[in-house]
């Protein structure tokens, strides 16, 4: 269990009763803390502000039947655990969601989430995309991958798979954003892809275990897709598309929003063509992508050196850092066998490397950064 | 002949001994007057300034040979007029391109230059286009004839051809700005298209019958398009294209840069992609193109009704006026057998009046402007 066990109960027991994204519940917990809020709707005492009796009194029924340390039991058992705002592991840009903010995320994978979010971009699009939708979506995904960036999406059949695939292909790093329980892969046809991603990636969700999509937490799920990454890529959209409510949050939220063209002629291209006729920029591949997010300089680490101390480092990144070889590049595979750990273990940890300013990515593999060799030659241990 | 023959005379001497935006010549006839230069290439003197010996000597050789008189009865025996600045028909827009103007445009055609170029788009591209891109610039160009607008490109093959096709398909307004002389259809396979567009249109260049076209006059020609439309749209352009040319000069002179997006693995959107990431507008049909250039309300005289007296209007342009229905839309064919002309003079006198604020192209046919009603119901005679 972790430090403050009241807290941490309280907001399993609000991710299992509120609805993602509801920012009156979102206004209480700021204002109130969330285990007063917890308190309140498990024990009772006058209504809170801002909903009616009739939402109240749903809300009591649903913390009535709330078993939080069951929750957090089951979700450990399947490898499942709870990140929360304070949290090492908590993305930090979640918070300019402001009472939108999730409670907490439920989080299946090695990674660390906060490091993998920094270098992120999300690539999302139609389910029903053409092949040529899917060719996009997989070659900027792997593209994106092999220069060092976390593909995200949202776990869905067409781009959404495209990019995960993608990204997995080039041996990269990727983060499934789910709209139900991260123990409950949606849709059932991709288990086998929610499988790998939580094996060589991250599957992150607000939703607690067991937990069901609907059309509105599908809608609402895409705010945190947005909020997380640098950036939007849409690859397939017809005009209406729940890619476009991802740019537009993306686009609220000062991020980056990005379109891959098509045919004029292609309905499904129509809603990218749309946002391009707006605010987003047009891209044809990686670079573009990368030239685009990675151009807020003072937010790469690379450009300046490790920003975590060596010696703060967890002890299993340790392990890889030192597994890096120093003149050279070299495969994630060889750096697994190294570190005495497996492929998938060391591709979280490089990514997280990655995002310290410890390692690069390059077409031939990882290498350290020029910063990370100077300070190991140096013998500093604040490097 | 002209008032001022000897003007007239001059200029015809240096549109065939001068090649096309030769922006040095421009000066010497913006600083002495076209007669001036004549003489003093025909008559010697001391090297004007600008030049080096050995081209003002191939200035003087050429002007030795020239007959403008010849050029001008031979043009007139092949339906070809000379217009110059300050001509009515000048299009007071070429002014825009300074000393780089050209000294006079050869024109083909029925119709009014001057007035037809006022509410005219370029759409150009590639030569070997794809089928998507000859698709586009029909659509395009025959949605913008039937919205009233002119469509101006270079008569080359693919999208050039595709364009003007789709404007004379649709009983539009097209014409074709050549790199040679307008006697002399460029290129061969294009000889009857561009018979028909000097039938239905105007055929228009710089240079005097005979003159072959060269590379550099192709991409010289290009400023001639992009100045005297509102805007250009590109639709299928490599990296390098000669129709990036024609989008860059329309740029340079503040006119509208539109362009026609395609799938991302086509090297021949290659060139409007890398356009619409800089300056550009993402166009898909003619109703996002004439949105845009439409905005111009302060320069589209229908927005205020007639700018030229009724009057004042050339006598066939008044029979085609009187020869539309007062309450409702009539067709070209309709209106030219009321006006007793052919439907191709018809149609060209009825994009003068659109440009003149009298009439409007719609779906169903022509229609008198309301202002234009108003004005014939009061019997004003200023309007």
């Amino acid at each position: 269990m972790q430090r403050d066990d009241g807290e941490l109960l309280a907001r399993v027991l609000l991710s299992r009763v509120v609805e993602p994204g509801d920012a009156t519940v979102g206004r209480w917990v700021r204002e109130l803390g969330a285990e007063q809020v917890a308190r309140r709707l498990r024990e009772g005492g006058p209504r809170l502000g801002g909903v009616s009796d009739k939402r109240w009194a749903g809300l009591r029924d649903r913390a009535a039947l709330a078993e939080p340390e069951r929750d957090l039991a089951l979700a450990r058992d399947a490898g499942v655990r709870f990140v929360r705002p304070g949290d090492t592991e908590w993305p930090a840009q979640l918070d300019d969601l402001g009472d939108a903010r999730p409670t907490g995320l439920w989080v299946r994978g090695g990674a660390g989430l906060r490091m993998w979010a920094l270098r992120s971009v999300a690539v999302v699009g139609a389910r029903a995309c053409t092949e040529y939708g899917a060719h996009m979506a997989a070659t900027i995904a792997a593209g994106l991958a092999e220069r060092g960036w976390v593909v995200v999406s949202g776990g869905a059949y067409g781009v959404d798979g495209a990019a995960h695939r993608g990204a997995l292909g080039a041996r990269g790093a990727t983060v499934a954003v789910l709209a139900c329980g991260v123990d409950r892969p949606y849709p059932r046809g991709h288990a086998g892809l929610i499988t790998r991603i939580a094996g060589q990636g991250l599957v992150v969700g607000e939703l607690p275990p067991g937990e069901h999509p609907t059309p509105s937490r599908f809608l609402v799920r895409n705010r945190v897709i947005a909020a997380l990454t640098r950036g939007t890529v849409v690859v397939e959209a017809a005009h209406r598309s729940g890619s476009l409510v991802t740019a537009r949050a993306a686009q609220r939220l000062g991020r980056f929003v990005m379109g891959v063209p098509g045919p004029a002629t292609s309905a499904l291209s129509a809603g990218v063509h749309g946002l391009l006729r707006e605010e987003a920029v047009l891209v044809t591949d990686a670079a573009e992508v990368v030239e685009l997010v990675g151009e807020m300089g003072e937010l790469a680490p690379e450009r300046r050196g490790p920003v975590l101390p060596h010696d703060l480092l967890p002890p299993a990144v340790r392990h890889v850092l030192a597994a890096i070889p120093g003149g050279r590049a070299a495969t994630a595979a060889e750096i697994a066998r190294g570190a005495r750990t497996t492929e998938d273990d060391a591709v979280a940890r490089l990514y997280e490397l990655r995002a310290l300013g410890y390692a690069e990515r390059h077409d031939d593999g990882w290498r350290l950064t020029r910063r990370a060799v100077i300070c190991a030659r140096a013998g500093r241990a604040e490097c």
